[in-house]
């Protein structure tokens, strides 16, 4: 058995990662999870799941009890105190997302566990142009969640040439799907959320600009056929190559909840406007992927938007 | 008169940039030094000199203090509490750089001061490889004072996009010369201390690695040129582009001391091997620049750590 050190287990990425496990791995991976909470928020249970641990992230003490009673083989890191619009504290950001990790680095070398993959973002991380962005090209992030998730790159690489740490970075687009229950970020969630509840989306700005979205089991399938690569040292952007206006994504809720409510208002100067990945290096690996069609993700959506209520 | 606040004046850079004032623009800047020393650690004085705060860089009151009483219209940030080799605690790195330069620049929003000059470093934010560094290129710090000076670069371009922070960001290669005092970083001026107290100079591998070396003088030159042709928002690689392997500095040094003493010590894991950087931007605006040349250079370096003595 691998077992597998899941940091935000409970979260978005983490659940589809146990639940991805559950229907693939189950005889090959147990999950090991540290959240904040002590369950998954909506009570799905996770047939993987082998123990959990909560608490702080800042508390290194809880880390370390994971180590010492656990042989880690992976750690997936998909933990962020932060969210890139909540993210103008950039010193919160550094003692509760950088100053964690570094600690979480430590201890690895410390118990000898050396291979993660830490989920980072091409959304934040790319600044605000309208280029195809690579993986390899000089990057300049326009929030602290962007700057901060940079750093921790930055220093995954360093940890790999002080201390042969293995590190897979994935820079993902704009997920979305099941699992999701934000209701800050994850503007497909979002909209579908409310356009359930009767509530008003507001969309800022004209709603023409167009973004690269990622049906969420599209990812996490993704992740698990690089790590079986043993593709380590690395960065790979992880998205669709399919652009969506918010418009577009608008008229496709539509087709479900045809009474959708929604406005315009002034964008907002912080987020990014337009944005694709050059997924060239991803398409190298894994040729001819089959990508979720975005008609059929938004029915997951839908479903699973549904079954909070 | 133009105030600039200098932080770390009374450090090798500071002190320069001071001398330069004195002898170039003594009637048009006057400087507030903050740093953690209230006065020239070899007692010298400057003219340019108006008033100097002493204290701890973590502390921003003392940082505050100096806006409240004086209207900064230039910050020149030569401030670094660890050097690369003693940058193994990267949590240290960025309890005492990192979030310190973030509260600066809080500050500087606050009271309305916006250019700020930022003392980079070549040597330590590009990786281990021989290449020719351009800043346009990705890069992959090899020890957490590298990676710290490339956040607070990352930083600084996002400050200028969100609170329109002009950045001028200076990647020094190797400064040598007057008013150096570390004997722990700097392998020129260290090695002609000594040479002068006929201590045995330890070099790390063959001594074949060559690298760019610049006389001080030089790069504070280089700084008064470029702020004075308002370049902000951008990263300029200050070299120049003199390579030298520390066997050739050891023939200069023994020209003028003969009898110096040296032996080959095993070569560090972090230390960067062989560097140059390309200066084709630089020398775009300052074509034909007069570099000191390093014959001069070591003389001059010669007479201040006889100085010291």
């Amino acid at each position: 058995m691998v077992n597998i050190l899941l940091l935000g287990g409970f979260g978005f990425i983490g659940s589809n990662i146990m639940k991805y496990i559950d229907l693939n791995f189950k005889n090959q991976y147990r999950v090991i999870v540290f959240d904040k909470f002590s369950t998954h928020p909506y009570s799905q249970k996770f047939e993987c799941l082998y123990s959990s641990y909560d608490g702080d992230f800042s508390d290194s003490s809880i880390l370390e009890k994971i180590f010492i009673e656990n042989q880690i083989d992976l750690v997936i890191h998909s933990l962020s105190t932060t969210i890139p619009i909540s993210s103008n504290n950039a010193i919160f950001d550094i003692q509760s997302n950088l100053i964690p990790t570094l600690n979480l680095l430590d201890l690895m070398v410390k118990y000898n566990s050396r291979k993660i993959i830490y989920i980072s973002s091409g959304g934040a991380i790319y600044g605000n142009n309208n280029l195809c962005h690579k993986e390899t090209e000089d990057v300049f992030p326009i929030s602290s969640y962007g700057a901060i998730k940079l750093t921790i790159e930055k220093y995954l690489f360093l940890y790999s040439a002080q201390y042969e740490i293995k590190p897979l970075i994935l820079r993902l687009s704009n997920p979305y799907g099941p699992f999701h229950y934000s209701m800050k970020q994850g503007i497909i969630n979002v909209a579908m959320s409310k356009a359930i509840r009767k509530d008003k989306i507001e969309i800022y700005g004209n709603g023409n600009n167009k973004k690269d979205y990622i049906y969420i089991n599209d990812c996490v399938d993704i992740l698990f056929r690089l790590y079986n690569m043993n593709l380590w040292n690395e960065i790979y952007n992880i998205g669709s190559g399919e652009l969506l206006s918010i418009n577009q994504i608008i008229s496709e809720i539509k087709k479900i909840k045809p009474d959708v409510d929604y406005s315009y208002i002034e964008k907002k100067k912080l987020d990014v406007q337009s944005f694709s990945l050059d997924l060239t290096k991803l398409l190298c690996k894994l040729s001819s992927y089959k990508f979720t069609p975005f008609k059929k993700g938004i029915i997951e959506t839908y479903n699973w938007e549904k079954s909070k209520l």
